[in-house]
């Protein structure tokens, strides 16, 4: 065990991530101690409960008091109400960050509330499960995953360097990246995405003619991976697209157009067209799984693959 | 182990699901022997190699004979070519029935070649992952999995009985259904989602401004799972799209309009829209844990959950 990266660590907003973060940096023995502040009383109560946060506090000034580092763990639109209400109360020197899926939004909604005497260093760990809440925390949930940092202009390299180390403590690789292509590469690899599992799952729910039972009954080809996908937090994503609303809709638009060529090869019997497409796209999943970020398990249909 | 459901079964094809069920038959006892034939002479020398099936023949009219089952394993879009070219080889009272994703087409295409003295019992296992070929199979694909029999006009009993049999003995659940609806539930569940997780794979290929490397170093959330998806077999999924053009179709459209809606309840600002859908698709995820084809462990954005 290394020495803490920061003495004091408040975590505002105590769900998946920050719920992760915490055992995460207790694993790691990344900060003397680390404190926080949930909005709803009852996310309070289960934190204390779980020992979720070495204190948790009944406001978030009081959380962030002499905190070295402070993290805002909660859904993009509510980030500028956030820092507003905490900002006042930021020790000289502290430096804010957070772990929102979108990033000029953010920028946009809290840079313009910190002082001089405070470094902003934004971030987004690319982690997830499709659970929610205090209790749905893990420390091993950035293991191996990536987290992109998102400086903005001037921020200072020390504070950089010392979000970074957290990360890598926590288990993570650190990437850093411009907020407006941050904003692209997630609305491509991860917004779009939910956006066309939550339809795929709401069509289903839909239709009249095959019931609900028989879409959860045989649900194994397919169709299970995006139900995973559209059981996601309902307040954070719809604040991504909210926030990303640019950019998704940029990536909507070729999504559809492509739909359409393909929609228009089976309307018109166009095999060939088809097994082309479908030969390129078996190429991007290979590439991934050779970049480590999967393995080649074939782990879906199914649970406990032969190995 | 119990006594054997046929005394001999002939696989067609020699892909992931005739190599699942070999190891699965082989596992509980189900058939004195397995024939298998494999159009592609490499095919037939792996499965020689590992062992895949007691006999592997270099015509599919040898591997059939005398057999009391033969089991056609190929695309769909190739069912009738086989068939054409097994009947005048199949023994009197021998059940043919095939492993399709599609039910209606291949009835069409296959029945009109069997004489009235071989019972024809389609079904499809609603299993598979996003390996191909004669080594990517196993004995434990279709546990707890289900297999739908389709019994076409005039199905004899006994045979379909007998299909079941074998189908529970190699760990599936099996219902029965029409062939039409089939094809539509499997357009829901399973052949549109996959459509889609190709389109979307396709895109993030096409964009240039977003490089594969980043496309595919921050796949984590979201996007890996469609990858998995559009790793399948390209053959498979062309004849897929092809034969159940119409229920595929069908879905589509339903899929854009509602697509649509959320494309313009983001350009609008309708965040009250955007939450409601996503909490209602988040119910049928639930459904899906209840009704037992898969479980709650946060499996999607990492390996190894915690316990």
């Amino acid at each position: 065990m290394s020495a803490p990266v920061y003495n004091r660590v408040a975590l505002i907003g105590l769900g998946l991530i920050a719920s992760s973060m915490f055992w995460a940096i207790k694993r790691g023995g990344l900060a003397g101690e680390v404190t926080g502040f949930a909005r709803s009383e009852a996310t309070r109560e289960t934190a204390r409960r779980i020992g979720l946060c070495d204190r948790v506090y009944d406001s978030a000034a009081e959380a962030v008091a002499d905190a070295d580092l402070v993290v805002l763990c909660v859904p993009v639109g509510a980030m500028g109400a956030v820092a507003k209400e905490i900002a006042p109360h930021l020790k000289t020197g502290a430096t804010v960050t957070d772990v929102g899926s979108v990033k000029r939004d953010v920028i946009d909604a809290v840079g313009p509330y910190l002082s001089d005497g405070v470094h902003f260093v934004p971030a987004h760990p690319l982690a997830g499960t499709e659970h929610s809440g205090p209790e749905s925390g893990f420390a091993e949930l950035f293991d191996n995953r990536w987290c992109l940092l998102v400086p903005v202009e001037g921020s200072d390299a020390g504070a950089v360097a010392q979000l970074r180390a957290l990360w890598e403590g926590m288990g993570a690789n650190v990437d850093e990246m411009d907020a407006d292509h941050h904003d692209l590469v997630l609305a491509v690899t991860s917004h779009t995405p939910h956006l066309i599992a939550y339809t795929m799952v709401g069509v289903a729910d839909d239709l009249r003619r095959v019931t609900d039972s028989e879409v959860i009954k045989y649900s194994a080809a397919g169709f299970r991976d995006f139900t995973r996908i559209a059981a996601s937090d309902p307040t954070m994503w719809r604040d991504v697209f909210l926030t990303n609303k640019d950019a998704t809709l940029e990536i909507l638009g070729r999504f559809t157009e492509e739909l359409f060529a393909l929609q228009r090869a089976i309307r018109t019997g166009d095999g060939a067209h088809l097994h082309e497409y479908f030969t390129r796209t078996r190429e991007i999943r290979r590439g991934i799984i050779e970049a480590g970020q999967d393995t080649a398990a074939p782990n879906f249909g199914r649970e406990a693959p032969k190995g």
